[in-house]
C-alpha cells in the first residue's frame, strides 16, 4: 500500500466540513492536504486546524497544492461539473458528493470527459451501499437463496423539512437514494415512474405534497414502491423489503437483517465474539489512541483489573465448593477514585 | 491533538496480531513503531509489513525503540505483570489486553508500582465497555429515569470451546466480562458469588461443567445472575437485561435497546440521517481511501450518478404530470461496465 | 338475552362445514337446527350428528325447519342472491359467506330487498374485522392519537394456489379482503383502482400473473397498496401499515401491534393478568367441560396441587431462613401416574 | 358427546363470578346449574339472572341441585378441602381454583380421598397450561429438536400489589405460578429452593421484600431461575425461556414464540389462512350471535358487500387493461348510513 493519502476537499459547507473532520480524524491512511471553499475566512480557520493543510478558494488551486493525490467534492451541486472536469485535468481521484451534476445532460458530458481520459476516476457519493444493513440485504440477494427479486417496497420517513424544502427536492434530493439502491440492489436499470399523491399531511409546510408514493419499474420486470414522507413527525427511517421468489428478507426496522423464508422469520446469530464485538475493538482502540495523544487516561483502570481478579477468584471457589463466596477486596485507593 | 502515536505491541499472537492490524489498518492517528514477541520469525515478518516498525524479542527493548510514545500487551496474561513494570519504567501509557494478571496478588502488586509512579497509565482491554449496545443501555440507566438498578440477567453463549477449555475458564476467561459489565453498569463493586450447576449438556466436552449460572450480589444489594453456555451449539450471543424500580433495558436480541417502561416496550427511533448513516459516511471514505491508495475505483460510479439524474428527470415530471413516464437513458458505454 | 339462537346452515362444503362445527363446538348460546345442501347424503350425515337437527336439500325449507331463528349461507357465491332473497321472505337475520354476490348488478339486488323489508337483515363474514390485531388498529386509530390516515400498506401471502386459481380470483377472492379492511380501517370509499404487474414469479402457475402491486385511492385522498403474492412459498401473511400524519401502526409482523410515535418505536405491555390470560382461562374452561362431557379428566391432578404446595413450603423458608431449601414430597402414587 | 354440562359453581366473589360469566357466555355446551356463596344477597342476584340456575349458601346443598353435573370451585382457599371432600360424596367432577389447599398436609388428604374414591375427579385451575404460548413452548420441547432442557428462565412482573400483599404471598400466590409450569414444562419434580433478595424496590409498600430472584432445581438437574417483581410499575409481563442443549426458545414478549437454533433467531410463519383467522372466524359467529339473540346487527352491512364487489370489478379491469380505473358507485342510501 502506498504512502498516507493526501486529500484536497472541494467546498466546506455543512457536508464538506464533516468530511474534512472525518479524513482528520476517523479515516486512516489519509489526510487533508487542501481545502478550497468561496469563503476565504472559512477555509482559513479550517486549514488552520490541520497541520500540513493548505488554504484555497479557487478549486483547482486546491487540486494542485503540494501533496494532493485526491479530490472530495462536496461543494454544490451546481459546481460539481466544472470541479470534476478540473480534476479530470489533474487526472486525479475524485469522491464526489451526490448529485454527480444536477440534471442528466451534464451528467452525460462529465460522462464523455471521463472517458476521454481513458480511465474511471469518478466514485459518486451514494454512501448508502456502505451501510452494513444494506450490504447484508445485498449478500443475501447475490446468494441466490431466495430467488429472483421481484418487488422492492421501500420507505423513506425524515422528522420535517427544512424551510424551502420543494417537491421537486423530494424526488431530486430524497427519493434519489432509493433510485440508487433499487439500481445497485436489484442490478437493472429503471425504466418508467409513477408517483401517486394523498391528500398533503397537515405536518407538511404549505406548498409541499407530502407524503407520495412513488412507483419504479425496472428493465428486469420488478416493481417498486417508495413511501416518501419528509414531515412525518416521530423519527428518521429508512426502510426496504426485498420481494423474491422464495422469500423476503427485509431492513431497516431496528433488527439489522429478517427474513421470511420456508415457513420462518427471522435472522441469523453470530457465530464469533469477532462478529459481534468487531466495532468495540475498534472503537476501544480510538479512544485509548485519542486520549493519549491528549495525554489523559480514560478507560477501564488497573483498579478495574483488579477487582475482577478478585472477583474470579472467588467465582472459582464457589464454583469448586458450592454455596456462597464472599469477594475479599482491598480497600480502593484514591488514586483510583 | 500531537503527532501520530508511535506504538509497541507486545505479544504478537491471535490477539496481538488482529491489534496490529486494527492500529495499521483502522485507526487514524496511530502507527506500530515496535513490535515483540518470543517468536523471532514471526515477529519480524509482521515488522517487515509495516513501514518504520521495528522487530523485538524482548517487550522491554521494544519499548525504547525509536518513536515508541505507547505500549500494547497482547502476550499471554502471566507475561503482563513484566511487562507492565517495564512500561512503568518508561513512563509509558500502556493499554493491556484483559486480565490485567492472572490473579488478585499480582494485580495488586501493580496497582501499588502504577501508584508509586504517581500518575496512572494503563487501561485494561475491557472492550465490551466500548460496545455501542452497552454503552447506551449504561447511558440510559445514568440519566435516572428507570431508577435504581434492583437486578441484572445476563446471557453468554458460544458455539463451542477450543480444546483445553476448563471449568476454572469459563469464570476466569468468560464470565469475568459480566464481572466488569456488572462493576461498570451498576458503578458497585461485587461482594458475592455462588454458582449453580446443572447437569452438563451432552454437547459439553469430558469433565467441563457447562452451563452454569452464576449469581453476583453487590455493594448496593442489586442480585446479578449470569447463564454462562459455552458449548451452545448455534451461535455467539452476548445478552444483558437490568431490571430497575420504574423499568427494563435489554440489549442483545437484534435490537439495539429495547426498554420496559410506563406500559410500553420498544426503542428510540434516530433523529437524523447522521444518526443512521453515520458508519455508512466512514465506511466510505475508508473504502475510497482504501482503494484509492491502491489505485482501483471500486463505488458508484459516474454512470450512476447519470442514471440516477435521468430517473430523477422521470420522477419530477411524473410528480408534476401524473400518470406513467418513461426513462430515458442513453446507451450504456462499455467504459461503465 | 333470549334463548339458545337455532341457525340454519345454508351449504355444507368446507366453510359451511367448518361453520357447523364452530356453532356445535365452539359458539356459546347458539345451535345448529338445520342444515341444507345440494349433497343429500353429505347433510344428513351432518345431521345426524347434531341433536335436534334437521337435513335438508332446499334451503328455504332449511330456513323454515322446527327451532329455526338465523340463517348462516356458506354456499357457492353464485347462489347466495337466491338464499339471501328467500331469507328476507322468512324476514331472517342472515350471516352470509363472503361475497354477499359475485357482481355489483345482483349485490345492488340484494339491497334494494333488504330496503323493502324495512329493516337491516345482513351481516357479510368479512371476519378479517374481528382479527384481535385489525381490531386494536382500528381502535388506535379511533383514539385520534396519529392524526389522519395519509397510506395504507398491505402484504398479502399465501403459500401456493389451489388448481385452477386465476388473475381475477386475485383480486375477487384475495384482494377483495384488502378492499374492505380499507374501506372500515379508514372510514372511505375506494375511488379508483390501479395495478402493477412485475415479471410474474417462478413459482406462479402457467398464465397466472401474480404477484401484483394493487394500488387504491379513497374518498378521504388517502393512496394505498397491497402486494398480493399468492405463491410466495414460505407462509401465510397478512400484514398492514396504517401511515398517519403524526405515526404509523403495523400489524401482523410477528407483534401484535408496532407503533412509530413521537422518537419511539413498539407495543403496549398488558397492565393486567386477565388481559394476558384471558384466553388461557377461557380455554381451560373449555377443555374440562369438553373433558367431563366425555367422562374424562384431562388437566393438572390432585398430585399437582399438592406437589406446589410441597415446594412453596420450601420457598417460603428459603425466603425466610436464606440459603438452599430441599423440598421434601411423598412418593408419587401410582393412582397419579 | 353428552348432553349441555351443569356446573355447580361455590364461590362468586372475583374470580367466582368471572367463571360464572364464563361458564354462561363464553364456553360451549355448558350452563351454571347452581351457584353458591356465604353472601346470600350476592348469590341469589347471580342465580336470577340465568334461567334454570339455583342459589345456595351451602356448598354441598349446590352439589345436590338439580341438574348439577360437575363442580367448580373458586371459594377462598382454606374452604377448598372441605368443597372438595363434599364433590367427592356426590362422586362429582371438579375444577378447583388454585391452590387444591393451602398448604400440603391438606393437599395430601385430598389426594388420598380421592384415591379412596377410586377414580380421580379433580383438575387444578393452573390456567397456564392452556396459554397458547406456553402450550407452543410445550410442543416444541416434546420434538426433541432442542434436546435435552438445562435452565429455564423466567420473569413474572405486576404493576402493583394490592394493600395486605406479603412475600411469603409472593411465594404462594405469585411463584406458584413458575412452580406449575417449570413441572409440567419439564415434565420433573423440583428438589430445592433458594432464594435471593435484592434490596427492595423503592416501589415496594413498606415491609415487602420485592423484587426477589427464586431459584429451583429439579430431579433431572435443572436450574430455573424466576424473577419475582411485583411492583415493576410499568406492566404484567409473564415471560419464560428454556435453554436447551441445542437451542432455547422464548415466549411472552411479544412474539408468540422465538427460538435460537443453528445460527437463526426467529419464529414460525402461518401456512394456512385458518391457523391466522382461526379466532376472527370464532369471534365473528359469536359476536353474530350475541347481536342477533339481542336483535341487532352489528357487523358489515350488505352496503359493504356491494362496495367491494364494485371495487373489485375496478380492479379486474385495471388488471386487464391497465392504468388507472375509477369506481362506479351507486349513492349511498340513507338505510345504510
Amino acid at each position: 500500500m502506498a504512502g498516507v493519502l493526501g486529500v484536497a476537499v472541494i467546498g466546506t459547507g455543512r457536508m464538506g466540513a464533516d468530511h474534512v473532520r472525518r479524513l482528520h480524524e476517523v479515516t486512516s491512511g489519509a489526510r487533508v492536504a487542501a481545502v478550497a471553499d468561496v469563503d476565504a475566512e472559512r477555509v482559513k480557520r479550517i486549514a488552520d486546524g490541520i497541520e500540513g493543510c493548505s488554504a484555497h478558494t479557487d478549486p483547482a488551486a486546491a487540486m494542485a497544492a503540494d501533496g494532493v493525490d485526491a479530490v472530495l467534492i462536496a461543494s454544490p451541486g451546481p459546481a460539481h461539473e466544472a470541479a470534476l472536469l478540473a480534476a479530470f485535468e489533474h487526472d486525479l481521484p475524485v469522491l464526489c458528493e451526490k448529485p454527480l451534476t444536477p440534471g442528466s445532460a451534464s451528467a452525460l458530458r462529465v460522462l464523455e470527459a471521463e472517458q476521454r481520459l481513458g480511465h474511471r476516476r469518478v466514485q459518486v457519493g451514494f454512501m448508502r451501499r456502505y451501510d452494513a444493513e444494506y450490504v447484508k440485504l445485498k449478500s443475501l440477494l447475490e446468494t441466490g437463496q431466495l430467488g429472483r427479486p421481484l418487488m422492492l417496497h421501500n420507505r423513506h420517513r425524515n422528522v420535517a423539512t427544512p424551510p424551502g424544502f420543494t417537491s421537486e427536492m423530494l424526488i431530486n434530493d430524497s427519493v434519489v437514494h432509493e433510485m440508487d439502491i433499487t439500481r445497485w440492489l436489484l442490478g437493472q436499470e429503471i425504466t418508467a415512474v409513477t408517483v401517486l399523491k394523498p391528500t398533503p399531511s397537515g405536518n407538511a409546510p404549505e406548498g409541499l405534497q407530502d407524503p407520495q408514493l412513488v412507483l419504479f419499474e425496472t428493465a428486469g420486470g420488478a416493481v417498486v414502491d417508495v413511501e416518501i414522507n419528509v414531515n412525518c413527525g416521530f423519527g428518521y427511517q429508512v426502510q426496504a423489503e426485498v420481494v423474491c421468489e422464495r422469500g423476503t428478507a427485509r431492513i431497516g426496522d431496528g433488527h439489522s437483517l429478517v427474513t421470511n423464508m420456508a415457513g420462518r422469520w427471522g435472522g441469523t446469530i453470530a457465530q464469533d465474539f469477532t462478529e459481534r464485538f468487531e466495532d468495540a475493538y475498534d472503537r476501544q482502540m480510538q479512544a485509548w489512541v485519542d486520549a493519549t495523544r491528549r495525554g489523559e487516561i480514560t478507560g477501564p483502570s488497573a483498579w478495574d483489573g483488579y477487582a475482577t481478579a478478585a472477583v474470579c477468584e472467588a467465582g472459582v471457589r464457589a464454583q469448586q465448593e458450592g454455596g456462597r463466596v464472599e469477594v475479599e477486596l482491598a480497600k480502593r485507593p484514591p488514586f483510583y477514585a
